[in-house]
């Protein structure tokens, strides 16, 4: 089953289920079943809901929604760096001992074919194609044979990188903190309806070439390793993100023409999440 | 004048003024003029708050009240690195052409005289006293010229660091966000009632003994520095918090004994500020 935050007809911000080409309203404007995505997620909504509950609720084709972010107000978004060995490679960063982590603040983020918003104070505007996880339940000191249980579902992300703002100092946070550079979507995918995150394929696509494609298997820390490494200092809620690394094959390192200008289109496609597409835009 | 967010006689969150040694309750459990300091300040009552309004509210004595973080609940907390010359040299992390930014998540904060957690799982603690400022208004691309009139007030921060976990990796966001390591408080004073922050100087002492001390006019990246270049990557909103950095002295390059175990009395204290007391607690 796939999840989606959308706007509604009426303007404001809802929630539902895409299958098939429709989207069934399952948040305040239609069946309101929970508030938000997010709220869905905390209080066990998300993941239960039948074909007989959604297929009565009010539905548009899905070409004619406007998605949000999948989810819209994650408390925090935990962003992993250098995660696959392909790109711990091309940018130097082998060895790590411990997952690197930086923060995005919810407010960068944008829906599918939402535009991926180029600042005009950069020249280095970059793609990072990553599977992203939410967190389904109140998550502390949490061990690595339990963590699975604590994954609501998975959704594909880009994490745009403003690659001098990164880089002008030791911490990232600038480089991944611009408006309209966190892209998530098009779908949250229930955990139980996805099978083994190692079946998967992550491919980042930039007007139809392939930049990255690897295995999500090939993740340098695993999926349970992460979660138990970050709820060992931060507790994490319902709703909360992490972004779980990208493969190689970004920009900066591509060479020639590797990095983004605008008009690019960026997709990011993850067997069973669907194809988030972005295409970028200079700031207006 | 000196405003704080503290506990209610109820148990619940309010805030107030604190003057002369009587905490006034202007919150939702005394006067009433704004749900939290936060929203005080998104609604232009801090800082124009008369004798006459406050000392008619609901009071007890300061030594009675249990303080809470100065902003509870701040939507983005800004933090600043290696920004005092001392401490870029102690550190070897001299000829910064760009401020070095990380973040904290609001639920590490704690109040003045609320246990500073050394967390089970480090053997390196460490204090960093630190002058925070509060964003008044909504803050985006805003010209250096300009930055002193987003201010709403300032207070004592200290970035308390969990070294290990700092520099596990490149990225020090897991060794500065456990909770119980953002010290910041007692009070938050309205810009105009504190003059120029040059006059200032920032004091941090370890069970009576002094660790650093700085003139705030020492700041290496300026305060409408930091701001221009923050809000050239991300939107601030009032109640926003840039935590400005920490001077030459902490624990980690202090020496034998320097860093922190349970016990031990952390105080930063600044001009016109107060003194921000926490004492280290090893977590349960």
């Amino acid at each position: 089953m796939k999840y989606s935050s959308f706007v509604a007809a009426d303007g404001s911000a809802t929630w539902g289920i895409v299958d098939d080409g429709t989207a069934y309203d399952l948040g305040p404007t239609g069946k309101n079943l929970a508030t938000t995505l997010r709220a869905a997620v905390e209080q066990g909504i998300f993941g239960t809901v039948t074909a007989d509950q959604y297929q009565e609720a009010p539905s548009r084709p899905e070409t004619d929604i406007e998605f949000l972010p999948a989810i819209t107000d994650p408390g925090k978004i935990i962003c992993i760096g250098v995660n696959y060995k392909a790109h711990q490679e091309e940018s130097g960063k082998t060895g790590q001992t411990a997952p690197t982590v930086f923060t995005r603040f919810a407010d960068t983020q944008m829906g599918h074919l939402a535009p991926a918003v180029m600042p005009r104070s950069t020249t280095k505007f970059d793609y990072e194609g990553e599977m992203a996880l939410v967190i389904g339940k109140e998550a502390w000191h949490v061990a690595e044979e339990d963590a699975w249980d604590y994954i609501a579902g998975y959704g594909a992300y880009n994490d745009f990188s403003v690659r001098d703002w990164q880089k002008a100092a030791s911490q990232w946070i600038p480089g991944k903190n611009f408006p309209g550079t966190g892209g998530f979507g098009p779908y949250l995918v229930p955990a139980e309806d996805l099978g083994s995150t190692d079946a998967l394929t992550l491919e980042t696509r930039v007007n139809g070439e392939t930049r990255q494609k690897a295995s999500v298997a090939d993740l340098y820390f695993t999926i349970p390793q992460l979660i138990s490494y970050v709820t060992g200092f931060t507790r994490l809620s319902p709703g909360d993100v992490i972004v779980t690394g990208t493969p190689g094959g970004v920009g900066l390192f591509w060479g020639e023409g590797g990095l983004l200008s605008a008009g690019d289109v960026v997709e990011v496609e993850i067997t069973g999440l669907g194809t988030l597409r972005n295409t970028v835009e200079l700031e207006q």
